[in-house]
């Protein structure tokens, strides 16, 4: 047999998924008293894509081919981390289920979500305490920045919710703290684990970031226009909550330049009572402002940014090609 | 004149209440969003005894006489980090006033101090991480243990708001996670940052947690039958909402072991219209059942085992007298 070990080779995309799905099931939550981990067990059970420890352990395997737990713990800190702002965004908004399922809040109460995501962002630092010792400083500091940074995007988030109007730059400003540094965070941490150079470290940092971007664009997409089947959550949620999307966001602007400002203020006045009738109208209005179409322009835009941020610090090809296959994921997926 | 650095000598624990109070006072905390930071610096700025802080560093000096803004921030972050959970606490009591002012919760409403919260707790670990690289693996793993095991003392705490009943274990237990292990991590902290021996980090905690439990009793029997002048808040809070203080748990085993239960259960059914007759008859009740009493014997007891911990570890006479003279603060102050 051949020994694969003395090869020097990136792991794929595929294997990664495989290392994060596998130690996120061998993760031991439970501690006592029940009635406080059981909601971080169940948080930690429905979740997603995983985004943030792929994204990580991807850059980290640019430069170096062994993941081990002090490693993919680091990695993981980053999921567990955006798995709690979401049980206390839940409470914040209100909202009542998440992926199909109630959300922790609806299921245990207000006072049990927050006492369980307070224990979850220390678990994160727990799990991030795991780095070896010579990247530990730099990790915990680049780390409680962004976490810093998220709480703030969730500020002006609810800041935003109050005002009639925001422009792009507020949106983007926005979603930038909310998503775009931790996506930031997951991506300079892989190269930063490994040891990669600063100008590296900052070019994926950048990378992540306007990927971050590109990747919530994708999301308030697929909320308005995407497949209910595939998507696994009802569509049209933003545009019952009048939520600032990016679609509403450049509506507002395209509505306020053209004639087209009281058909929208008649769509955000429709109630409770015809949520079909709002969804559909103002999925007709995107498509004819042409929101939907510079959505889409939007994304692919934030991606070419984001490819453009790695360019000449020095990658290899092949190092490019892997880090393009995940901007595409991440871009095309439908859920 | 005398060139004093030439001696070794400890800090007093006056300079180090000085020291402590410049460094919060000096600290930068406001960021934007302002809406975001401003009831953080509202917290740090009406709080407290400062008395984590002050136990970190009084056990740092005892080894050390250079005490820096590597040793000052994670002595702050300790009292960061006790302030948030008072921002949470206080949504989950419902409580309007702490120490005569409005709570975040009450002042700005759930979801800011759910949010001004998490970033509290997030820059206590930005504190920590300016501790020393090579102290800050073993800071950080103490700290993120302790800060879970406050929080499951909450839960605990609220779990048992739904029992009739708990026993002095129960409360111990309780308490111990609450209160206990952030004052044992303070002073392990202050060892573990002096690079002191394994033996006497433990010591120190172990003096830390007991003194703790020490200081919770003390706390307890403050709300019932300190001054209302001195103390600054109300007293007799704990008997109007029927808390389980270290004084009625013990109130409750003795009445069930003698015939003052009924007496018991009529002082705990006294309604919201008559706050002042059901603080007086408790009172009363605690006197003539010996709790008063035996709440005092039970914190000098736990002061004892808090100076027992650290007897037979090397410390020298000078050493433990400053140990002495801060637990003595702790159990004999008025507020």
């Amino acid at each position: 047999m051949q020994d694969k070990s003395k090869y020097r080779r990136m792991y794929t995309l595929e294997e990664i998924d495989r290392i994060v799905e596998r130690s996120i099931l061998n993760m031991n939550i439970m501690g006592e008293p029940a009635s406080l981990y059981e909601p971080i067990e169940y948080m930690i059970g429905i979740g997603g894509k995983r985004i943030r420890p792929r994204l990580c352990l991807a850059t980290y395997s640019l430069f170096e081919n062994n993941i081990s737990t002090e490693i993919i713990y680091p990695a993981l800190s980053l999921e567990i981390f955006h798995e709690f702002t979401l049980i206390h965004d839940d409470i914040m908004d209100n909202a009542d289920t998440r992926r199909n399922q109630m959300t922790v809040y609806k299921k245990w109460g207000n006072n049990v979500a927050i006492l369980s995501g307070d224990v979850m962002s220390i678990l994160a630092y727990r799990y991030l305490a795991a780095s070896p010792a010579g990247s530990l400083p730099d990790v915990l500091n680049l780390f409680s920045t962004t976490a810093a940074q998220v709480c703030e995007g969730q500020q002006y988030d609810m800041d935003y919710e109050q005002l009639p109007f925001i422009t792009r730059e507020d949106y983007i400003k926005m979603i930038g703290l909310k998503t775009g540094v931790l996506l930031a965070c997951s991506a300079k941490m892989g190269a930063l684990l490994a040891k990669a150079s600063s100008e590296i470290c900052d070019a994926l940092y950048d990378f992540g970031y306007k990927l971050g971007i590109a990747f919530q664009i994708t999301d308030d997409y697929l909320d308005t226009f995407g497949n209910e089947q595939v998507f696994g959550k009802k569509i049209g949620g933003d545009i019952i909550n009048n939520k600032k999307s990016w679609l509403l966001v450049e509506c507002l602007r395209l509505a306020a330049n053209g004639n087209k400002m009281t058909s929208l203020d008649n769509i955000m006045a429709m109630g409770e009572d015809c949520q079909k009738e709002k969804i559909a109208a103002m999925q007709q209005l995107y498509v004819e402002l042409g929101v939907k179409e510079s959505a889409k322009e939007a994304i692919l835009e934030y991606q070419k940014k984001a490819m453009d941020a790695i360019e000449n610090v020095g990658l290899s090809v092949e190092q490019i090609q892997q880090l393009r296959e995940f901007s595409e994921q991440i871009i095309h997926r439908e859920k």
